[in-house]
């Protein structure tokens, strides 16, 4: 049997595009002790897979020519060495964009390898809400965002794979008042409709700093930061005293060969607020903790998974090269086969 | 009678220098009822006023050609028309480089005014150890920066008012390694010998990158930031994961009509660390806690006071370019008459 994989082509000398990747079908060799065999029916499109799609040196090492675009996957067990994957069920594992994957039984998979149970949850949920993006928002919002009664809370990328669990997160937590960032209308009105955030701004339209006065005119008590750039030293000059400015990733610099520099970091002084960044890597020891909270949100309806589906391992470049242009709401996933769940 | 005031001449185009202020003589009016006349004997000589030189906006207004050099001064009650202020008595308040004061006695001067007692402490120490410096150490070591049993810590500009009180403190508080930066070879002697530092860089002599790796192999798991600039990104290279990064001020960028731009941020999400800045005017209802904690730090010899005396209001021009130039060790204060309980 084959597995059909989405591999880098070579590295793009500017955006990527379908084009950076290049389809290959590989034999599977057969299964060693320890092993099983998963045909897989979703992987996830990540902003931080498009790192490593560049030449230059990275906090995880770029991907060489040739190699599998690896990530999270959901796969199902066909064929099992290993008493830990019983044949039938479903796991979220480290591969990646492939159609089957042969997969150790390992601890060091991390808590994100999970065992998915389709009773308890939608698959797509355990690469969604209860993977890496859920895990990321939590932290952001709870550990170090703190967010408390009464605060005043702005999420850029919010109809993201992380906003959209985060503003949910703010509502739980009490805000009084949170506002997302968005692309174009169909975002804002998402993020306002679906999401309940209390308003949105389309970045698209007029001139954010004015956006941001305009609906948080007393300023701001925590910020997640999903995008970098130059919203940054907007953002920082609108910060309340002890407010919390959380870095969770900077995609709106991914694209470029040397990072710009940042804010001028007198304002953290002046203003007396804090900045925090994180992987969600460096938090998997409270991964069990956020698991039963967010199984508690999504049963009581407070926190609604935010899923976009793309149809088809072939689509998975196009998939990409759309996420970074923006054009995804929630979590984008690939659909390589059928989910039988549905 | 008269006072003798020394005022911002003009705003100068380069470094601050002598001839940056003019001494003006002016008559005292009577007090009025609340009111005390004051004789000063000590006036601070500190970064903060150097920004209120400069025609920019800032953080707080600049001064006005003519202005009185504002800042905390301590004198002695010589005449007085408020219960508050008894004739002997010794008090830190707010007025700035003058021989003479009127002072209102208000709730509003906040915790800095405060009585000096001789037997406590010497009244030098009011200025430096219990006054706007200590507790800003403290906030930057205690409650931000959250120093504990086995932390490495560096600080920067360790010589100077914050750092060499700072740097006690992490001893205080358990750090297994305290690294100070400071310029030339006295004040890296000072560091260790008086003030208990394991280690000093000398940041005239070699690159301060290769002498942080050497000092500190492992990282960095709290840095004070007292002087903002290059530094910055060099030490958030080098910060562990959890670590506090926290800034006080950043001297090295007051004479610049433009602050620099910061560092990329995505170090921060990379390495996992806090940014924290402060005022210590943000934190003064912990002033209480901080001042009896202080003061068993003095009474015990945990926590060596360091001033740096300037002879006359004559000289506080020279006191301040020199403080601009690193000149000084500890707390620079002018002294404006003769100490009596010396």
């Amino acid at each position: 049997m084959d597995t059909m994989r989405m591999t880098l082509k070579d590295y793009p000398d500017a955006a990527i595009d379908a084009n950076t990747f290049a389809a290959v079908s590989e034999p599977l060799r057969p299964l060693e002790e320890g092993e099983a065999l998963f045909e897989n029916i979703y992987a996830t499109v990540d902003p931080a897979q498009s790192r490593r799609l560049r030449r230059y040196e990275n906090y995880v090492p770029s991907f060489r020519p040739g190699d599998l675009i690896a990530g999270l996957s959901l796969g199902r067990v066909i064929q099992s060495r290993s008493p830990l994957f019983v044949e039938g069920d479903y796991w979220t594992h480290w591969s990646g964009w492939e159609t089957h994957s042969i997969v150790r039984a390992p601890a060091e998979q991390g808590p994100l390898a999970q065992r998915a149970d389709p009773a308890v949850a939608a698959l797509t949920d355990y690469l969604g809400p209860l993977g890496g993006k859920g895990i990321t928002a939590w932290i952001g919002m709870k550990l170090l965002g703190a967010v408390k009664p009464g605060d005043t809370v702005l999420i850029s990328a919010a109809a993201g794979a992380v906003g959209g669990i985060a503003g949910q997160l703010a509502r739980v937590y009490g805000a009084s008042r949170i506002v997302g960032i968005a692309g174009g209308p169909d975002k804002c009105r998402h993020l306002v409709d679906t999401l309940g955030y209390d308003a949105a701004i389309d970045r698209h339209a007029g001139d954010i700093d004015v956006a941001i006065d305009r609906e948080l005119p007393d300023g701001i008590d925590m910020y997640l930061d999903n995008v970098g750039g130059a919203l940054q030293a907007v953002v920082m000059e609108r910060m309340r005293r002890f407010g919390r400015f959380v870095i969770t990733g900077t995609v709106a610099e991914y694209g470029l060969d040397v990072p710009p520099p940042g804010p001028n970091l007198f304002v953290t002084v002046r203003r007396g607020f804090s900045i925090h960044g994180y992987l969600a890597t460096q938090y998997y020891d409270r991964f069990a903790e956020f698991r039963a909270e967010m199984h508690d949100y999504l049963a009581s309806g407070q926190i609604k998974a935010g899923v976009d589906i793309v149809e088809g391992l072939d689509q998975a470049g196009e998939a990409m090269a759309g996420m970074l242009a923006g054009n995804n709401i929630g979590q984008r996933l690939i659909r390589i086969a059928t989910d039988p769940t549905l």
